[in-house]
């Protein structure tokens, strides 16, 4: 039998890399002969998390059918989320918290998704059905990923199932779950070593709207202040960003991971309709959103609804 | 809240229709407000299996966007074999053990899919990781799903599980399972009352093969005897169906139930592929295939070795 390979998506988060290495942990328990991998390094937030339970990062991978026909898929589904040649892969299980689209097999599979916060959620239901104990390590990288998807539980996609799941792996893990978690969400918002460029595309995605191209990036930080000092750099990066690929409008949203609040910068037209979609009125190209923390719960939507209005 | 649709595929078979009550059940007793439908009537297996149970068969609609907004798919995904209007509906949950393709959604999902034999084995799970008690008819329907998708455990797509599950059933619906099984098997084998058009495409699919079309079909019966009788009948429907739509060679594969074996029936070329992939001489257009129940796990594969030789 030939190794089989388990991934998260590529720019893999915490939830990636850590799917990866709980699933294969209890795939190898099962009888399976299987591997955690990666799509890429781990950033800044899972590499505290991957010391502190001194687990090794997974080896990172750029292709998989060099080594193997058979693979497993773990907090995404979308091809063009995962490996590069995945066509040419046999895929024997997912498990996954997202939408499903671009995905299609030639048979039969094991497919465990789940409207919840986070994939080890939902890993964490298989280990018990399973009976398969957690070892303290484990439990801390899947913990981890909780807190990260989550947000420590401020996120509006964060489920009582999240909730319950973290609690009892903190437990496992022997760490507190508050003052652990917040200490790996700040490792996560070390932005001064990045340059503006990063700083802006790190998580960015485009979403059309009515007729216009709109960007939205998101930066998670302890000190909005700290974010909004480099204003300037930032606005220019953003504004040759437009410029080089067509977005009408960026929206830089900056998250203060403690209060859970959100600053936006904008960079482009129409503003209005950032004015209308809020309720807000920009000063210096800025607004405060009160509660806002979720991309896709609370920013794309009222914005698309002002665009469509 | 609108009410929830619960249906299996077109052309429904016993699982299908099992699928769509027992999960409608169970999303009820955890608070949904969902009904079991189907995408046509059931045949006479799955009415021989609601009759005995004393169960309504589910209403019959050609579409749901009319009615409701939010749907359940069970024993399918791909959208060709689901409501014509599903792509205006929103997939709230899938149960299903095929291959995934052709399916996508906007918002994420519940997905349950395992590579077992029957929908419902996988349904059982769901009912127990609820704590939600299955009445005795409900058993008997799933227990019923389990024997018509495994044909009586004979098929080499049943696993384990099928079988663990269905003794289970049959506990809860009180009902002798190998002799239950195999009335209601019988109960599907009523071949008198179809012409013989009827017959050669009841289940039949096409396969391309090299530069060839090939058609096969396949009927379940308790005397082969019964279906060879009616061999020139059949023949001439053959040839026609092959001339009318271009297929190359068209096998009818004749399934005696009680003791697993099938003969084969061939119109058309090139029929020396035949005597290749089962190692047999065709006589009289017929040959024995002993053991063989399975289209998709013992005619498929070895025909498609022989073209491809
Ligand atoms: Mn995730
Ligand atoms: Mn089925």
């Amino acid at each position: 039998m030939t190794k089989v390979l388990i991934f998260g998506h590529q720019n893999p988060d915490t939830d990636a890399i850590a799917s990866a290495i709980s699933f294969a942990y209890l795939q190898n328990k099962l009888g399976v002969n299987a591997e955690a991998v990666a799509l890429g390094e781990p950033n800044e937030e899972t590499a505290y998390a991957l010391n502190h339970f001194k687990v090794d990062a997974p080896r990172v991978v750029e292709s998989c059918a060099n080594e193997t026909t058979q693979v497993m898929l773990v907090d995404h589904n979308e091809a063009q989320q995962s490996v590069g040649d995945i066509k040419e892969l046999e895929v024997l299980a997912v498990v996954d918290h997202h939408r499903i689209a671009n995905f299609e097999t030639a048979n039969p599979l094991y497919y465990r998704a789940e409207p919840v916060g986070c994939t080890n959620t939902i890993i964490l239901k298989i280990f018990k059905e399973h009976g398969v104990d957690i070892p303290k390590e484990i439990a801390g990288m899947m913990l981890s990923a909780i807190v990260s998807d989550s947000l420590l539980f401020k996120s509006p996609t964060c489920t009582d199932e999240d909730v319950k799941a973290a609690k009892e792996l903190a437990e496992i893990a022997g760490v507190d779950l508050e003052s652990y978690g917040l200490e790996m969400l700040k490792a996560g918002t070390n932005l001064s070593t990045k340059t503006a460029v990063e700083l802006i595309n790190a998580d960015a995605k485009t979403f059309p709207m009515a007729d216009k191209s709109v960007r939205i990036g998101q930066v998670n930080t302890v000190d909005v202040n700290d974010v909004l000092s480099r204003q300037s750099e930032l606005e220019e990066a953003m504004a040759k960003e437009n410029a080089d690929n067509g977005f009408d409008l960026f929206v830089l949203v900056i998250t203060n991971i403690l209060d859970s609040d959100s600053v936006i910068l904008v960079v482009g037209e129409p503003k209005e309709k950032i004015e209308t979609a809020f309720n807000v009125t920009l000063e210096n190209n800025t607004a405060e959103l009160a509660g806002v923390v979720s991309r896709k719960k609370q920013v794309v939507p009222p914005l698309t609804n002002a665009f469509n209005a």
